[in-house]
């Protein structure tokens, strides 16, 4: 039987129990003398999954989105969604409560300069705002008249009395093989970024970045194999790493004491004040460091200097070992993706299938691989008009039956142990429409051009990002995101600083990185279609080159479904590509796959120029 | 007789003055109490050309170069120049006076911060420094326990006795044929701007906006038809217009006078202190501003908002008069270039042509069409290893014979009254190599992806540059230049804010700029190759488009040399854009251009597919 572990289908449906928490917060708000609070969607680290303590504003409001906020005012109470969860947003939340306010054309510092009055004392919790954020908002109070006022404990907190308590899933120590390189080697290569940076100290506020300098993994939120931590590298010495001592076995603790002071999350304040009083110079990420941390250091003497932490580079760029694990983990989920995608053709055209029956029959044939261990997003299961939803979720509400001559978009990844893993196929059921295949082909097409493209050392990926849309454009017609981010190493399946999007400009794209070939083309009602695999950024030679050239080499093998591709759209060196790539998924997975998968496997990797 | 009036191949020759001039200098700074001083290659309104009475650098140094600064200090002095002068600032300054410094890499301020002494008082001319720049030395010199310190009459001025006086070109009306607008209904779609900004005022510090605001024309300069004037706009009522009136006829002055208050450029400092003591909020541009304006507004208590200064998007979408006199104007000169084509491809195989008879004669075509009024830059003129200089201008030193079995670039434009225009032609002389055709080729698949793009409304030339570039990244090349510049309408070469390149992520491309298409490829020593037609954006349609589309349209007109394509490495879509090109450069041209060039016209744009 099919199951879906890591993921559910419920609305978490805390709609009806949001007045009367509104309530308790407001009254909570009187008694510290604060006329309104702010409760944004973070946690300490800014991070994209919360852990259920953290979900401060999904207690409040019912609003269970990936990003949003809320303003509660003595009488008024705003909530600030994006384009994405407009329809979501009037579901999950009680507007009679909430005035519905768009995060991206309102936000809410702009909100507050319109809405506040003078007098008005707005707290926040400068632990859940970056600092640049808090300037943001202390700027738009002013303006209004009114005050921010940092909060100690957080008046949520206070009011809520079934919180649950803070995730403590063990900590453990990542293979070297997986790993690659030492966290001894990666401390030193930090600390000489520390100097280059005439830092005295950098605070690791983003956990993605302690986990890969110390090696560790954890499961402290959904979807990425993290535990929560902070930690403070000096530019001599030894480091500090603030995370909880009951995730961590005898075996681990010796580990980390070995590379640094391991100490309670509450002896960071305490640590971050003392290099205030030190007068050090500290590096704080401005996007991840909250405001609590500038404010600690500053307050207490030491100047912060904000700007990007230097690990998150480092980390971009993969190792030998890292390379080989993606490889190997490609290999495996690629088989598993076949043998989804050869039942999913022999079940779907009974027209029983529903979308939820994908994502279970999707998480099962990975987790048969014996290596799974999350699925590192929610799985995007989306038939017709709901896969052109671009960030669709399915739920009990809105799953439904996979129709016949649909087209059927199906976004996953996996987490393994030695690599992360997202894939996006798009699949016909029966027959598919000339304007199907029309605007499959071109997003085919736009995939192509980014998997042959060769550009010189330094490119970034928003010189590359047009590449992807040009056969759209030339048809009027266009995707609205970005064409790909950034891959962690069995670590987030969205990882800076690198994307291939025209906002991709703040570093160019080096070899080792790994990101998602993507594009797509979404026609509202009717249906999606995203075509993606991930890329690793490799050296490619050319005679006669005066630069040195760099291209992609493509790590996901899963066929792309030939039966909506019009080959008459296609040039012969896209035929050429596609072909090529179909030869290397046959061979690589002919093995791999279940033995009645094969006779799929085969005719799907047929070349389209026989 | 050909020749050429509107540029010199002479160097200035000033070198060997210098000493004595840095000396007397040196002097003036010791009268005035300062320990030095800054000296920029720049005008009160950071213009791309400057008067003769503004080149400072130049008569202290002897550099004539279009970009770069001197710092001169009690006992050492330094020049900075960018990449393209490494060579040239060698022969032309006294580098026992100047060590020679990397105005990009080691940029004044970073000199400064690690050259000043403590206590020492570097002077600096607040009317040539934006107020950007100008923060940029304090820092420095605050750095280095140094003051920057503002000086009233610049020293330089005071030792140059033989200094020209500031030009005094008439100011003309710009017939409403070609600018299609009034002013006064510009001036009201400014005060709207004015007033969607939230300033009470701009200050108009570009002589390019002044000159389109108020439709006038003027010769103050080299090469941009512009009178030197500041403007200054309040949200309501009246706009000053500050300009030495020796410049205006009766007629002029009347004209202006009904738009206008029309003020002496002395009157502009105490306007501008008025302005403050009104406590006005003065919108000032950024990059043309001087940080002067910034002060005087400033320290008489106004609030100055720098921002980009709203005319100069304005002025780049032009209007349908502008478009129709660009098109007369590419008409015009298009059959000139093609005159001089012909001429050239009978004149070349001779082996007697110089670069200088080649830019002479250009000029000469060009003015036999009675119209021209200046050329839009000094003509770059390259031969072999020449063309491969991107920024090369030929002096009587550096003249060479054109040989044969040589590629020969050349990129020359003129102003006309209806239009300014801009153009790159390779041409061999003899036969190509086979590496140059592959590399001609190459660049002339990346002018035509840009000439045939597609792309919908808020699209960047920065999303665009790649296009350009795909073909040559492939083989492992690339050029050092952005693809296009925006183009002015009788006005300068080189006018923003949209550019295609990879920086030009300012502004989306709107209908109605122009702007320049010139991808190149240039192998140091070897040759140069560059395309450049320029392009205007227009709207176009697609059937089934679901957004709003724009693509280019091109205005060049002349034939790109047949004889450097490799036809084998063009797809079947380039060799029609390039045939249908060629077939409209015949069609347009053959009767205006002079009857002994019509069968050379013929012959150089038959179809490369017969």
């Amino acid at each position: 039987m099919f199951e879906a572990r890591f993921q559910s289908f419920e609305d978490a449906g805390e709609r009806k129990a949001s007045a009367a928490r509104v309530a308790a917060l407001r009254a909570e708000l009187k008694r510290r003398s604060l006329d309104g609070f702010m409760v944004p969607r973070a946690d300490r680290h800014q991070g994209e999954y919360v852990p259920a303590c953290e979900a401060r504003l999904a207690w409040l409001t019912g609003f269970t989105g990936s990003a949003g906020a809320a303003i509660v005012l003595g009488e008024t109470a705003a909530i600030f969604v994006d384009g994405r969860y407009l329809l979501q947003v009037r579901d999950q939340v009680d507007t009679a409560l909430f005035i519905v306010a768009h995060l991206v054309d309102d936000p809410p510092e702009k909100w507050l300069e319109a809405n506040l009055s003078g007098g008005v004392r707005l707290g926040y919790d400068p632990w859940l705002h970056s600092a640049d954020e808090a300037e943001k908002l202390a700027k738009a109070c002013t303006a209004a008249g009114a005050t921010l006022v940092p909060v100690g404990e957080n008046p949520i907190d206070a009011v809520w009395p079934d919180r649950p308590p803070p995730p403590l899933a063990p900590a453990t120590v990542r293979d070297l093989k997986f790993a690659g390189e030492t966290s001894a080697d990666k401390l030193a290569r930090i600390q000489a970024e520390i100097a280059k940076l005439k830092a005295d100290a950098l605070v690791v506020s983003d956990p993605h970045n302690v986990a890969w300098t110390f090696n560790i993994r954890g499961a402290d939120v959904e979807h990425t194999p993290l535990p929560l931590a902070f930690a403070c590298v000096p530019r001599q010495g030894r480091p500090s790493l603030y995370i909880d001592g009951r995730k961590l076995s005898n075996q681990t603790r010796d580990y980390l004491e070995g590379l640094a002071e391991v100490r309670q999350p509450e002896r960071f304040a305490d640590d971050l004040e003392a290099l205030g009083a030190a007068k050090a110079q500290v590096r704080v990420d401005s996007s991840t460091g909250a405001d609590a941390i500038t404010r600690l250091i500053g307050e207490a003497g030491g100047k912060v200097v904000r700007g990007a932490d230097p690990i998150t580079l480092m980390k971009a760029v993969k190792n030998a070992a890292e390379i080989a694990g993606t490889r190997a983990a490609h290999l495996r989920d690629g088989a598993a993706v076949a043998n989804f995608l050869a039942w999913f053709d022999r079940e779907a055209p009974k027209g029983q299938l529903t979308e939820i029956d994908a994502v279970e029959a999707l998480e099962t044939v990975r987790r048969e691989t014996g290596l799974l261990k999350e699925v590192s997003f929610p799985t995007i299961s989306g038939a017709g008009s709901d896969g052109a939803i671009v960030h669709y979720r399915v739920t009990r509400a809105t799953n439904r039956r996979i129709a016949s001559d649909e087209l059927f978009l199906l976004d996953s990844g996996a987490q393994y142990e030695d690599g992360t893993t997202d894939i996006t196929r798009t699949v016909a059921v029966g027959t598919p429409t000339a304007e199907m295949r029309d605007r499959f082909t071109r997003v085919l097409k736009g995939h192509i051009a980014i998997a042959r493209a060769v550009f010189p050392d330094g490119t970034t990926g928003a010189q590359l990002d047009s590449f992807a849309r040009q056969f759209l454009w030339s048809a009027g017609i266009d995707f609205d995101h970005g064409t790909g981010h950034g891959v962690g190493s069995y670590l987030s399946v969205h990882e800076g600083p690198a994307s291939i999007s025209k906002r991709g400009t703040a570093v160019g794209l080096k070899r080792g990185m790994i990101l998602s070939n993507e594009p797509g083309y979404y026609k509202t009602g009717a249906y999606g279609i995203r075509i993606e695999n991930l890329v690793l950024v490799v050296e490619t030679e050319v005679a006669g080159a005066e630069k040195t050239l760099n291209a992609f080499e493509t790590l996901t093998l899963a066929p792309i479904d030939r039966r909506v591709i019009e080959p008459a759209l296609m040039t012969a060196d896209e035929i050429a590509w596609l072909d090529a790539y179909h030869a290397r998924v046959a061979a690589e997975l002919m093995q791999r796959v279940a033995p009645q998968t094969r006779p799929w496997l085969e005719a799907a990797t047929r070349p389209l120029r026989a």
